[in-house]
């Protein structure tokens, strides 16, 4: 086709890569051939793409560029594939845990949580006063319900009034794409009555949490970020992780934006409008997740849910400058999700603090009856936080080349961070090389591609394109350009990276790393209308994620710094399956540490403090 | 491109369909739209697949005319993909079982099975008397050597000089593809010297054991039925099954003739020759293990190993009237067996007898360290076919339509079976309805191919095509035609027909069919050279073994009687997840009716028997 074919890499045995500081392996780095498109450059990429005749040669020359054909398509990898990233439970022998009767409801899971969280002042609201800026936490709104000084009903009016004041001009803040004032109105009365009567269910009780539009809950649709998704999928009741906080009192206040199909990490959204970042209300806040990221950075909640497929609870977390943690695969339920692929992606939970991230992971994780043979952990650990032994020994892996493939701001900050950290605590760095990254990226995308294709197959067949934007119409354009053998090529790297990072993890405990790239970047006005295609950007901020989501191990973010323009940094856990007490443990340890003052966002709503 | 688009089938959900005698359920018959082809039919098209320019269109074409567009392409699919049919234990509380240590050697497990089988006379070969024909077992061989009425050696020369006799002129029968006398030798005269010395290792010592060339085995190369293969992946030792059938002191006689990658099911080979029916050796012995088949069908060896990705052990023991038994998936190590697919194929036993089929079993079974998330039985059980106590209330689920889907006198032959089979043990027919068996027998196609040219594909890349057969070629390039989402689509459709299989079980405890729809057709002429493509008549003999393998479902096969043409018939038993105990039970209570004089074959070697 006018083009040479690509030789495929031959790899070489697992066994025979090293992986030690001074490993041969080259770090190689992302090298994204496609434009930034917006606007009319969309609209042509899409048609050619869709064409018949150009359609195939725009593929190949994509596939060719890219190094598909180089990685994945003509590769030779002697692995067997790994369809599924499900991970049989072993005992980590963890520190400083408890164990949980894994029978326990999710109101009293949230309790077993709270039992673990270091105790803080009985003080009012009035008495509380920031040595710096936070965010109001689960504790302090349980506490001020509980000691009567506001309620429910109250907190839930503010919320509405500060969505409707972001939502119009000037701000223009798209927060939310559906949200009823009715409704929430409704379950804060009935939370206000529950604590009248001294009988709230659980320290979630009256407490606002936004859940990302890719999750099933009443009484919304449920769009995906799309015009069309809800009508030819209707929702017909809460997923079991919506299930299961509105057990536990919590005020479900409504569906956050998110970027269309979770397309890109940009989260911009041209039906909804752009969510926009609180801390610069004209950058991203981050995507896919990009609503449930602004609405903890600007207080609108302590917790919301996102979904995260290829970071998308990860990167906004970090671009907003809240906390993002991504459980082991397996480890929430995913029934209500939309299936928009069915091995990378899983629920995940964005939050102003490692404490309510851990209380809503609390009350939303665990067991559910599962087509699949199931690998759940028989036994599920909690994080003894409130311990007076710190943890002690942990290793943090570093992949140097891969560590400093971000901006310097980032970089200055994250080095800094994991420095102060291990000094502490007393905790070395492991210095390690992990080979292929660039590889996984790819064989992750042809992964997600596949399965999101194959999820929107028979809609697109009725539908059309027409009701796409036309950025997430150019990226399912090319989600359904992979053939079968690309796809189980992909899961054979699967294996093959797992052997790898299993092999990192026989080294060290967790693998730190940046959360993004780069901090959040402006939106583009052409962005607005048409949506934008950035995979440039889209590959720097995507960068540290994809082990989460490939491999499906757990991973968080917290905040650790800002860089110059006053953006949010954020700095990566990576940890092995089932370990998500260590990685709590960790994040905890991090944002105790306070390396940095927290900074209060240009826009932020004080919904629980006294006016 | 000239043809309209089809259509997707929309699948309702499984709750609303009737599986039930009277259902509305449709039974679609295959229509399978490709001509015989051999000789220069099959060069042209291999031309015309393989071209720039046709091959798009002559693909699109097959998929439409093949309904694969309608059934898988198009189609919409609720239900999440299944990616490999690996099955939770659940302990079936089977009747006459005893269980049996986990951890016990091969040779141990041999011992356990031989004590669960009935007692045979201690006759010396001499007095043995057939009332009809059968062949001798592998408590025949024990007997012997341990009673010193003759040597593995002698049974070892014997062997040789038949294989030699056989494979030349007139009879020209291609049983194996490599066997190394010397080698043979070498194991016999060791297996004499323990029997000399009193200390035989188990039953299976001494007595001849003849592999697939898909497995490997010490010292032969592993060709998978090509001519390159094993040039491109060296054979590096034996596969686990077949050092555990060594080190129970069986003796390994060489590696079997099979189709060329187990492409079709006729078994014929271009390159190695035809391995011939020794019922009537111008017709095929079935495919893919042909050779295994065939060398147990004349009397070679009691037993064989086979590999069943689509039928390739059951369908070539029934059209060699020899038992076959594919045990559920995941039940025996694959290590060592070319990884031509990773989610369909595994190893499976071709006996003269279900006794043989379940000692050789006991002795290849069991679990190994693997990859994925085993979910292999804590518990193993055997069943105890010595046992006086027949087991009761067996449930057969017929689905009539389907089970008379093939020719008049396998349908009168299997039905009177059953109907005997029934009569004597007072078992109950169930009249079920299963559907969509071909939109099951395609979604496996499109699963095999797919995982089939991934596995080759670079290989390919480096041979070209030049090296395999017209008729392999052809297969080759059809299975690398499919894209992402007809493989996914394919694993959605491989999760629904579980649960379709899930709710027939649920009314019975077995399904019973026919094997195969035919009986063993002609060789033609041109397929010798060229090898032969008879997708008309591959389907009808593949028609009764896909659940077996798409679902990874034990399923076993027993010669039930002979068609006019003195050609053998099989039935067939396809059980739940893990319930090999009970098919062993219900084939050994079918083999024991003796419902037919067994007939002895036109080649027949009397390897053990006094000469």
């Amino acid at each position: 086709m006018g083009l040479l074919r690509a030789a495929g890499v031959v790899y070489k045995p697992v066994e025979q890569l090293d992986l030690g500081p001074d490993s041969n392996e080259i770090y190689v780095e992302a090298d994204i051939k496609a434009p930034r498109m917006g606007g009319l450059l969309a609209k042509i990429f899409a048609w050619i793409l869709e064409s018949r005749i150009f359609g195939a040669l725009a593929f190949y020359i994509l596939k060719r560029l890219n190094r598909v054909h180089k990685f994945i398509s003509n590769a030779t990898v002697e692995e067997p594939p790994m369809f599924v990233p499900l991970h049989p439970y072993v005992d980590l022998d963890e520190q400083e845990v408890i164990e949980i009767d894994s029978d326990a409801s999710p109101a009293e899971r949230v309790q077993q949580a709270m039992n673990c969280l270091p105790l803080t002042s009985e003080n009012s609201l009035d008495a509380f006063k920031f040595s710096c800026f936070r965010r109001w936490t689960i504790a302090d709104y349980s506490r001020a319900y509980r000691n009567g000084e506001i309620t429910p009903l109250k907190v839930a009016e503010r919320f509405i009034y500060a969505v409707h004041e972001s939502s119009s001009r000037p701000l223009s803040i798209a927060f939310f794409i559906n949200y009823d004032a009715e409704d929430i109105l409704r379950q804060a009365t009935e939370s206000t009555l529950r604590y009248e009567r001294g009988a709230p269910i659980s320290a979630l009780d009256g407490v606002p949490i936004a859940v990302k539009d890719e999750i099933d809950c009443s009484p919304y649709p449920t769009t995906g970020g799309t015009k069309w998704l809800h009508k030819v999928r209707p929702c017909t009741g809460d997923a079991c992780c919506v299930a299961r906080l509105r057990s536990c009192g919590a005020i479900l206040v409504g569906k956050t934006n998110m970027h269309e199909l979770g397309a890109t990490p940009s989260g911009i959204n041209p039906h909804y409008g752009p969510p926009r970042n609180p801390y610069d209300p004209s950058r991203i806040s981050g995507g896919s997740s990009s609503g449930s990221a602004a609405v903890v950075c600007a207080g609108l909640c302590p917790a919301a849910l996102g979904v995260d497929g290829g970071g998308s609870v990860r990167m906004p977390a970090s671009l907003s400058g809240v906390v993002g943690f991504k459980p082991t695969f397996g480890g929430i339920p995913h029934s209500g999700v939309l299936p928009l692929n069915w091995t990378v992606g899983m629920v995940g939970v964005l939050a102003g603090t490692l404490e309510d991230a851990f209380i809503v992971y609390a009350a939303i994780s665990g067991h559910l009856p599962s087509h699949e043979p199931t690998t759940l952990p028989p036994k599920i650990h909690f994080p003894l936080l409130n311990s007076t032994n710190p943890i002690s020994n942990i290793k943090l892996a570093i992949y140097g080349e891969w560590f400093n493939d971000c901006n310097e701001e980032i970089r200055l900050c994250c080095s800094n961070a994991v420095q102060l950290l291990c000094e502490r605590y007393n905790w070395k760095t492991v210095e390690v090389t992990i080979p292929e990254l660039e590889v996984m990226r790819l064989a992750h995308y042809v992964t997600i591609g596949s399965e999101c294709s194959t999820a929107l197959s028979s809609h697109l067949e009725n539908l059309g394109r027409s009701e796409f934007g036309w950025d997430a119409r150019v990226v399912v354009d090319i989600y359904g350009a992979f053939n079968s053998n690309e796809y189980i090529k992909a899961q054979k790297l699967r294996y093959r990276h797992m052997q790898i990072h299993n092999k990192i993890f026989a080294k060290a405990d967790v693998i730190v790393t940046p959360t993004t790239g780069m901090t959040a970047y402006s939106i583009s006005k052409n962005a607005l209308k048409t949506g934008e295609l950035d995979y440039v950007n889209g590959g720097t901020i995507i960068r540290y994620q994809i082990a989460g989501n490939f491999l499906g191990l757990p991973a968080i973010t917290v905040p650790v710094g800002y860089d110059k323009a006053g953006l949010p940094i954020g700095l990566q856990f990576i940890g092995k399956p089932w370990s998500e007490p260590t990685l709590m443990h960790l994040a905890f340890a991090m944002q105790a540490l306070c390396i940095t003052d927290y900074r209060k966002p240009k826009v932020f709503y004080d919904i629980l403090g006294k006016k």
